[in-house]
């Protein structure tokens, strides 16, 4: 019934001659331990629903990782394990590939458990930077490695560096270093850890292979196996209020990547958070600084202090620091109510070639030139904050970054004057835009579509939707 | 839930920079008519099963073509299509998108209907050889493009260039003139027809995304209808005996490639005919043109035969040159029997270059110098051949290539002596292996393996098992 393909399976020289135009003349045939491979027949059987063995992925990945497979050939492998997914055994080989493709950090060296948090991402999130030093203060420490933002607000990465001075650039000596100075570090990713990881997202970022559980589950973890954790605790995002669909898909994320610790020996827990609205007050980097530290001063928005205080009890249980959640909650907050946390960051920040004095004394922090105020149209309660307005809102004025190569303008913003819940008169300010001159008009159209006022406040939701 | 992509719709100009790696810095960014398209935006919306419009479909496959878009899209977007299909618009979009890539031939000046046939090939098919002459001779013209085979027995070139002289590589005018002196021409594929389908069916090739049945629909019929045909015959080659899922996919195919025709104003008929087992008793080039001349004699197989009596029978009430299937049918068998089909097929050699008394004296077409007999182990009646195995054998031969670099040897291949329910004594020879001395041993033990040999004879099968 095929054209050319039918009767007799294709011999690997053949694809060096089916080439055409730009599709390389590499046969894609990888040979580990001996074992040759033709990639075509892996992408069939992914295809059709068979499985792939560790030597195969392990061979596919890595190949594709040195070059030897070309990207042609693995954006249609991605695109058949979006629809087909992976097999637990297939998961657990396709991260220890991706961890297998550079170093992974070890920090026996250092005494003490080592505990990481991961955050599926949202708007507002500035948990680990009040979250890690607490839970440091404690004597877990904490590994982390985080991103940039891309397309949106900027990433952990872009908010330390608002503090003036701080590197993120840190060698794995330096890190090592600070880790036994201050008892965690913040640090950014190397293109040393997984990089088959790297490569394999810039490629699904390009071929629409983003949104496969199982890819997002492999990516993250190998990131995080390869700090030298020995356990991590979750924070799954769910999706605007209602989508049930959403939340399913947050628990099948968080399950997968339970798996995946476990074939590790990586204890996962996972907490499943809405995410409807921005976390806290501040969506930019410096304002969102500013704000962690407000929550390190036993004050801050509420969200903030309760995810804080909920992932903070779930690391130091996980780092054997508490007896029970109960227990942990209350050492959180008395390390944010008490100055521990905000010691620590002192420390992390000078550590980190930062300025410290910035840490006890925000007004050091940038501050945007510009203001501009976002009003209500009528009176009444704020229902509503639809948190990807926000952050293009922020995003007009430069806190987030369009393309990798942008900087980010660590002053701006957005601070959100009255939240969910909260009551407007007509006219009141909403929310203020900080900015440089750049894009205001646009922040303040954007930031105003963003809020949904009704007559009556809407039911009080809970923060945590599940635990795993 | 996703970790970088998920709230603002990703930007153009930031695929550029999330590139790493081999991930060209090209946005894939298509701009037809001034209409922007984000290429990754049109693979989510196949992958989440979405519909394409015929603006992005054409856009998506002329930059494809012209090397815009990277392969590495292309093949995502490939196996999405695997999975989620085409809609019958999008399919339609598809194949003109590809015959607008390049030229279409014109043969409006030349008087008479222009009916082809396409099969979607087997094993010892040489039906076109004897029936083009045979519709030909009748009034109807058959312009026909074929292609080389690969990974199997040769295709319908490579037989034709067993006859000493006959060249297939015709420009447009000469194909023109032949057309117009012999009433067809058998020519190969150009670069100028279709030229974005010979790229895509290359990727496909090598990405695992062959087996889509709008994929092949498209390929087959942008190559038909860029040969400015007036209709078309199908023959589909429904697999081996019992698989049902086969028959019915053989349906859907030709269902997908006749409502192509019917967008594009092309009437096709489609026979779904049996392929259990070799088509008549030669497979190998210069032998299955002989074969074609015995057939053209009023001889040959009776499968053979048939096979080009239903086929031909087709394109005669197509082509407006008989009333009836009936008085279409016994038209072929006359053309056959009286010697007109091999008049024309001589009168077709000798336009394109080819010594037409080979046609008449098949002593003259070339012959391998050795001979290996293929015997019974035991007596009994042969109830099964299989066609795989025997076109294996044949390429350990060399009668078909296993690259695209590799020249077939003309002369070599397998030939048949005893028939599907035929009897043989213990130690009879089943076939013969025509070789260069090259392959022969590997050749005689896949052969032998080819045949079933039992007791009693099987059912006889009808070689028809459908007209749609």
């Amino acid at each position: 019934m095929f054209p050319r393909d039918f009767f007799v399976r294709p011999l690997a020289k053949r694809v060096a001659g089916a080439a055409g135009g730009a599709v390389a003349p590499h046969p894609g045939v990888v040979v580990p331990d001996g074992v040759r491979l033709f990639v075509p027949d892996l992408i069939r059987r992914k295809r059709d629903g068979g499985e792939l063995s560790a030597v195969e992925i392990g061979a596919l990945v890595s190949a594709h990782a040195a070059g030897d497979v070309p990207d042609y050939q693995m954006s249609a492998m991605l695109m058949a394990i979006v629809f087909r997914g992976l097999s637990a055994d297939e998961l657990v080989a396709w991260t220890e590939a991706m961890i297998g493709s550079g170093e992974s950090l070890d920090h026996s060296g250092v005494p003490g458990a080592k505990v990481d948090k991961h955050s599926t991402g949202g708007v507002g999130d500035k948990i680990s930077l009040c979250l890690a030093p607490a839970v440091a203060s404690l004597g877990v420490r904490v590994p982390m490695i985080s991103g940039r933002g891309l397309g949106h607000t900027g990433g952990t990465l872009d908010k330390l560096e608002a503090i003036p001075g701080l590197r993120v650039d840190l060698s794995a000596g330096e890190a090592r270093s600070v880790l036994e100075r201050a008892g965690l570090f913040m640090i950014g990713q190397t293109d040393r850890l997984a990089p088959a990881d790297r490569r394999l997202y810039a490629l699904r970022d390009v071929t629409g292979t983003v949104e496969s559980i199982p890819l997002i589950a492999s990516s993250i973890m190998s990131k995080k196996l390869a700090e030298g954790i020995d356990a991590l605790v979750l924070d799954v995002k769910v999706g605007e209020g209602a989508f049930m669909r959403d939340e399913e898909r947050g628990r099948e994320l968080a399950r997968t990547i339970i798996g995946i610790g476990e074939a590790a020996g990586v204890r996962v827990k996972a907490l499943l958070t809405r995410m409807d609205r921005p976390i806290g007050r501040a969506v930019g980097n410096a304002l969102e600084v500013r704000e962690a530290i407000e929550v390190m001063r036993g004050a801050g928005p509420p969200d903030t202090v309760e995810l804080t205080r909920e992932l903070g009890a779930e690391m130091l249980v996980l780092g054997g620091a508490a007896e029970s959640a109960d227990l942990a909650r209350e050492a959180i907050s008395r390390a944010l109510e008490g100055g521990a946390a905000l010691e620590v960051f002192a420390r992390l920040v000078e550590a980190q070639g930062g300025d410290p004095e910035a840490v006890r004394d925000p007004s050091r922090l940038p501050a945007a030139a510009g203001r501009a105020e976002v009003t209500a149209q009528r009176s009444g309660f704020v229902a509503r904050i639809d948190p990807k307005a926000v952050a293009r809102a922020a995003l007009e004025v430069g806190a987030g970054r369009r393309t990798k190569e942008d900087s980010v303008r660590p002053a701006t913003g957005v601070e959100v004057l009255v939240g969910v819940g909260e009551s407007v008169g007509a006219g009141g300010t909403l929310a203020e835009i900080h900015h440089d001159g750049v894009g205001r008009d646009d922040a303040v159209a954007i930031a105003a579509g963003a809020f949904e006022i009704r007559d009556a406040p809407p039911e009080a939701v809970p923060l945590v939707l599940g635990r795993m």
